[in-house]
């Protein structure tokens, strides 16, 4: 429990063991069942979520009580939402387990202290969040120049092993399309 | 010059006389024009940008030769293509001043020097690039959520001064619509 945060955090800064210590003593270990909630719309994202093992997804519910995923995260990803912890206004998303799971949390008041008293945590976070956001931006370029049949062969062909492990629905809507898209498309009919 | 990155820097963190000192001797100040080339496509972000006065973007060209508008930056904002940066492999977007601009750039040889020799901006660059990624997280929401005419309201409703900067077509491709559509929806016509 918790050695892959540590190898994570070790690629790119060096803590020593009692900065490694202090870490671990902040961190709340969890088990989630597939489908189970981390984080509901309405609630407060009050923590930082890193997957240890196990698949999950951040969604919303939209207007016509559609589920839209946002977000996946696998094994060694961080996924939370950031304007609700920044805010502490109520989430718009939805965090949920796709396999089961096991994550570690990090509390925000506890994560806001251990950045203080351990500063390699902010090279750590800094690191994370810039390849993150280069991604994101990556992302919303697909959005804007690929259609939906380049999206799914793209993604098919950068993330093989994932797109095995998520259900077709919840990727359908992570790519913007309809679940009938991508049946037709799976089926080689588009 | 450079008073106001000093001072957003302040905002989040504390630089010793000597700090700062050591950080402006890294800036590149650099005063484009209108419509001036920051970053081309093609070429590797090699460095982080500043606005300190006017309005920049980052837009690509899509594959019938149209520009598309993926963000834009004003005062206080950084613009850059992350990818690149990270990686050091050719961009695929442009970064373009919208009005006469003032930036700062730091070159990513610098930058990541000053990173390790002043761990308080690991700091301020950590809490940029969370807010960044929250906005974009919120942003990738709009996008999956709302109608052409809703984002068009609500960015006209959120960041009113904004839309009377930028031309309009520019902010047509922002939104993900077409310039005839946001000439309609102008007119009063949807």
């Amino acid at each position: 429990m918790s050695e892959s945060l540590l190898k994570h955090i070790q690629r790119k800064t060096e803590l020593t063991p009692l900065e490694q210590e202090k870490l671990l003593s902040k961190i709340e270990y969890r088990k989630l069942k597939k489908k189970e909630l981390l984080l509901e719309e309405g609630s407060v994202c009050d923590f930082f979520c890193f997957i240890e093992k196990g698949c999950c997804r951040m969604y919303l519910i939209n207007d016509k009580g559609n589920e839209q995923t946002l977000q996946f995260g696998i094994e060694d990803w961080w996924i939370m939402d950031y304007m609700s912890y920044s805010t502490e206004n109520p989430s718009d998303f939805y965090i949920q387990a796709v396999e089961n799971s096991e994550v570690l949390i990090i509390p925000k008041n506890d994560l806001e202290q251990l950045l203080i008293e351990i500063p390699k945590l902010e090279r750590y976070f800094r690191i994370v969040l810039q390849k993150t956001f280069a991604a994101t931006q990556m992302r919303i370029k697909f959005l804007f120049t690929m259609s939906a049949e380049e999206r799914y062969h793209h993604f098919n062909n950068a993330f093989p092993v994932f797109v095995q492990r998520v259900p077709q629905y919840m990727l359908a809507s992570y790519l913007d399309f309809s679940a009938e898209f991508m049946s037709k498309i799976r089926a080689g009919k588009i």
